[in-house]
């Protein structure tokens, strides 16, 4: 059962894990050198728990404690309680639903792994923004993805921000980085998997033609600014197009991605 | 043309409009008191004023006089010219691509004048985050949609994040608020319009069957937390859901907007 700790001091040294939360290269190199992270709200502790991750320690307000209960008492982690004011003191902002927990990392799993039975995939190149890639998780979901790949450059998946935005799906969707950039398309379609990269290519086909009747697809999404890299545009085996009305530049990566969820959803 | 004015004291009262930007709260109460709004990054502030919005100033960094001289030769604001840093200490945050400006708001059409020859509408209730706003317009205008309306207490759609992720299709896409939330749907259906809400009660439809078909569409969304209202709900034409897997809650607005409106866009 967590050890409940009241303090009222919000420059103790125990609450270290969550100091700054606003500051993202503070944090990264944080959560990066103590391989951990961040959960926040009561529904998205609760499920990064139920997913098997283990939590270091929890910071709520004296409210959130009934709310958190049964999970508290499975845990061993010391929870530090402190009143609203002063967390917002250590965190650097308004806590949503005044519950955190700082969780181990676990090693990532190899692309194998993570492949094993999956019949729809996505793939995202560099989107290095963390509310997309948390929004990219959610839909992927919730529209029966059952896998994630991500290039080096594309932002965590775990940082705070993104796990919020994807509302826990990060801990139930399988995912991991691609160990290859260069190659990580044809490996794809040597595994069976149809790469359909989303590209506003002119050779781009509308994107229910370039899904329909596949078995295992890998939909192949690129970065908030200029969009896929040429390497992945033409390695991939198939290009597709959201079509849209003229005078628009694209689709937000979010949004393309429900879209293209959907269409390859009902293939 | 625009006077440029060097400036290098960020407490100059002439940089009210560009104060605090972080500061939901106060932004909401001057902008609405002063009937301005603001554009960033350089994109944006020109499609502001291609749209025919009038500046009342302009405040950028040096480097970023060059690519909007055009607009600033058209217009007759003045332009303050501050260092980048400088220009961080008065707005509280980096500024995205160096370039803002503070612009004047135009009274809101009427319905009729926002529906006039509109085939495709969206219509948003209690949407009350700026970026699912934002996000909403993009995806309308990218997919074909005429017309945004907008409950009293959605979020408003000037504002600087909203403007932004929006890409500037605030601007372009024609859209007002409701005058009555009650009535909003029925009227909508006496003007010829079937109402479609996307909503995961028991007795909506797949999108796909509930939009064949149809001439005039409003496809209408509910809030991030609790969805929409029941008098929404039940006063719609149409319930229609977006079928999704097993165990997850729903999607995020922003993305199932961008579903709704692409399967519409194909009806
Ligand atoms: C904001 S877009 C990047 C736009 C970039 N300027 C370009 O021209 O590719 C980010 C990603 O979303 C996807 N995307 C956006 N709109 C799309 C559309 N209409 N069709 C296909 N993919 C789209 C692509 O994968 C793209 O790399
Ligand atoms: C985050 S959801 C709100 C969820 C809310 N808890 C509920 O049960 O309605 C926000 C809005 O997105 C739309 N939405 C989200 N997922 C949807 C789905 N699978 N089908 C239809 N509409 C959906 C609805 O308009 C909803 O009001």
């Amino acid at each position: 059962m967590a050890t409940l700790l009241e303090l009222d001091d919000p420059a103790d040294p125990r609450l270290r894990d969550y100091r700054d939360l606003r500051d993202v290269e503070l944090r990264k190199s944080l959560e990066g050198e103590e391989g951990l992270f961040l959960a926040e709200g009561e529904k998205v502790v609760r499920r990064a728990l139920e997913a098997g991750f283990t939590a270091r320690s929890f910071l709520m307000a004296p409210r959130w404690l009934d709310g958190l209960a049964d999970l508290l008492d499975r845990s061993a982690a010391p929870c530090f309680v402190l009143p609203e004011a002063l967390i917002e003191q250590v965190t650097g902002f308004h806590v949503h639903r005044g519950a955190l927990a700082s969780l181990h990392r676990r090693p990532l799993p190899g692309v194998d792994e993570v492949l094993d039975r999956a019949r729809s995939v996505l793939v995202l190149e560099d989107v290095v923004d963390h509310t997309n890639v948390g929004a990219i998780f959610r839909c992927g979901a919730a529209l029966g993805f059952d896998a994630v790949l991500l290039a080096p450059r594309c932002a965590d998946p775990l940082y705070r921000r993104a796990v919020k935005v994807a509302m826990g799906t990060v801990f139930s969707v399988p995912w991991t980085r691609l160990p290859d950039w260069y190659d990580a398309l044809p490996d794809l379609s040597s595994r069976g998997f149809t790469t359909v990269a989303l590209t506003l290519a002119d050779d781009a086909r509308p994107v229910e033609e370039a899904v329909a009747g596949l078995d295992r697809v890998a939909l192949v999404l690129g970065s908030e600014g200029h969009g896929l890299s040429s390497r992945w545009e033409q390695s991939a085996d198939r290009r597709a197009v959201i079509p849209m009305a003229a005078g628009v530049d694209s689709l937000n990566v979010a949004a393309a991605t429900a879209v293209a969820c959907y269409v390859a959803s009902r293939r």
